[in-house]
């Protein structure tokens, strides 16, 4: 159970989400507000992509986001169109890189707030449900990470709504089959680099929560002194688990059980199945 | 500014003050009640003497004490007469094992919560008060070392309440050639493997909080259900940054600037100067 | 591929096998003589046991060996009559604390010198081989911890050598059906407290070298200045993947496919299968 | 007593230089030829400037390079027209960031291979004669960061071969008046940014190797099947603590006791007096 925030728009300097806005991600790391753990110091993880997409790059810890030197460090430096920042507080699973978000496959990127409750009971029926081809590329043990790469195996790369879809509905009726109720809790954000999509969603349909920027005015005007938001394009979106600042309006909450495509050209809102 | 708690009396399973009291040490290592920072996640130090005194082992890292599997592994199985425990939040400075307390120097450790206010501009002249011969041994960079060996400079092996009173008045002078007011804010924790020295004090007279256990009998009251704690003998004190547990009566506050000796025979509290 | 060295006998300070030895484990990690790698500094692990056996503490580090000040300080501080250590030279999979020897299960510790072949393509078969009832423990990624899970599920804690012999002969046969040849290379420790079983076995027969100490007479000799040494009883033997020191005769060569049981009363060497 | 390559030229990806060259620096991590020490595993750093210069990126870490996921993460996407790459084996000093080369003040960066005999005894003093406005930012506690401080304290940025003639002659002045010989053995890379020092000397005049690149022709003909390479202009130039690659004369020795000054425009050699 944990915190992300994402970013699809103009190369932004990755500190300007992540360390200079008020109650940003990393303030949330040791204090956040919305979740169930206030703190999430068991390692962070960042995902960005290039200018021209690809197999993004990736830097992971164990440490706590918070004081992590060289996060701070890229974050001031590296300007990205496309990032997903994740920071972690484990239920359970071992603090190891192997075990921090993003998850990537190719060009994809997945981070995960939530649990997948009943996972150790289920844990080798959903590790057998992986494609084998997959399963070797699997490094870490938790739910998350087996999660995307049932996701994988149900078709992500074709369709992310459709593979997560069917890749919850599989966990769900395992769950089933061992008489635990409710398994799936989350929110997701998977990119390929050309597009990000958001999905909110639990078994028991309350969901942890999940905001998207309103547009970039409302970014604009969070901070004026920002000459790098004042440039910002009216596409720039944010998606966050927590709402960053105070501006009434700044931010939408994504509806309960619902999917959002942030893209080129108008976002999209799917109901989920 | 940290927590700390120490143990003196019959060999204790360490993990029996550290993991299995309600709000112990580790546990405030997420959710602090009383001090400035709730969490204290930027590493954390253990230090124990075996049963013959001497020199104390010590183990350190820089991850959260609580998601730490060695320090579990460690308090689990490692029985001592005597120890001190801390868990760090940086004011500040790097999170490194050699910022991380207890400090030591030959059988002697040393705990601190608090903060040194205007040490980056005192530092320099700090460090020049530290006797040459010991100069060498300062590994770290923190406030609470320099403050370690500014206390043996000026005695503390001789006798650790005075040293420190010594070591607290000279910072005191030389924050006040530069302006500064109400320099030291502390709890300190100090032994040698035959006594237990804590202070409470600050330049302000309004110092973190310190608590002692009332007697060995409240400890037994507080877990009848601990087999250990039961056997405990009278000698026995806990002194700990925050209470442990709810039992009414079961802790004393540390006066306002006053230090307090645990050791055999009758504790003793001194006024501090 | 690594190195790991065992103990079993009088209770001993840890540091006067790992650290005090001509060309001990420590300094294996940084120059090993005889081994594939002449470095494993892909962290270490340290397990032993107290006078009463029991589960044993676990001490496991992703940094190396050489300089771990924590390792230093443990085996300067804690005597044990029994426990094995281990440094890591990863053949591929993460360098964590899940994949660092010894691995544990209940009273049980096991190391391992040595790779499986091949082990990526036959992963996901060795793991479903696995007691279901086990899969959950298994929280790194390691050919080894595989191992030691299925030695687990064909009765290791019935009988470590038959339990290993049954794993081993799955594994080569898994091997077979993906024409893999010769996927074992292994030395390993074992211990539940009471006894020691070391193999040596390749499928090759082309195994890793093992030693054991020709009996405390030799090290006696081999280091008159160490009173403990001196004290030890005729029971201690340490068995250790290269050997210690120079003295002509002090180590002898655990044959090819061969288990040796160290244990009270006289020790055993049994042909391998 | 460390390894070191910089690179000036054209933008370059990192991992062209540090991991795809034949014997390439985290190659020499692990298995160095020509150093004091073959395994360089206690931390390493990389420090590079964006495209205009500025204050220049660092990451470093505690681990060892060779197994340093992040690294080489950064160094597969990051391209960089200037940068400085250290691999450390410590002669004693603690394993923390603070003590992982490159150092920095504002634009500049250094690197060091070698050691300062006595710093132990000489700490004190070198530590007094820093500037005492630059001595708060003075972090770790190596001998190589007081030589930073010094140089910067005679003058680096305003010129860094006097600068830091000025330091080691302070310093070998500091070794003399304790009957210290030889105390100074080392290379070292600076930069700003904008031009690229490296200096070879000892107080003994038998320094540690350093070379750099013939010229790009060179470097091309090391690795036809790099485009990246055949793109490079004349300008490019690489600064090793080794060669790197076989090629007969692709790489020139450093004389003893000499700076080179690597910019645009020609090259520069002068004799460090």
């Amino acid at each position: 159970m944990c915190r992300w925030n994402a970013y699809f728009g103009q190369p932004l300097l990755m500190e300007e989400l992540l360390f200079k806005m008020d109650h940003g991600l990393i303030d949330q790391s040791l204090h956040a507000k919305m979740g169930v753990e206030t703190t999430n110091g068991d390692g962070f993880g960042l995902g960005w992509y290039g200018e021209h997409g690809g197999r993004p790059c990736r830097y992971r810890s164990i440490t706590p986001a918070w004081s992590n030197v060289n996060l701070r460090e890229l974050a001031a430096n590296v300007e990205s169109p496309l990032f997903l920042a994740h920071i972690r507080a484990t239920t359970g699973t071992p603090v190891q890189e192997t075990n921090c978000h993003p998850f990537r496959h190719r060009n994809w990127l997945l981070v995960h707030n939530g649990v997948i409750h009943g996972f150790e009971q289920m844990r080798r029926e959903l590790m057998l449900a992986i494609e084998p081809s997959l399963f070797g590329d699997v490094s870490g043990s938790t739910d998350s990470e087996t999660l995307f790469y049932l996701a994988l195996t149900f078709g992500l790369t074709d369709d992310p709504i459709a593979g997560l879809e069917r890749a919850v509905g599989f966990v769900e009726a395992t769950a089933r089959s061992h008489g635990i109720e409710d398994p799936v809790q989350m929110t997701i954000g998977v990119s390929d680099g050309t597009r990000l999509w958001s999905v909110r969603y639990s078994s028991e349909h309350q969901s942890r929560t999940l905001f998207f920027s309103a547009d970039v005015s409302a970014l604009r005007e969070l901070h004026p002194e920002s000459e790098r938001l004042q440039r910002l394009g009216d596409e720039a979106r944010a998606v966050v688990s927590e709402p960053l600042g105070d501006l009434p309006g700044a931010w939408i909450e994504v509806p309960e059980s619902t999917a959002l495509i942030v893209q080129p050209g108008p976002d999209e809102q799917r109901r989920w199945v």
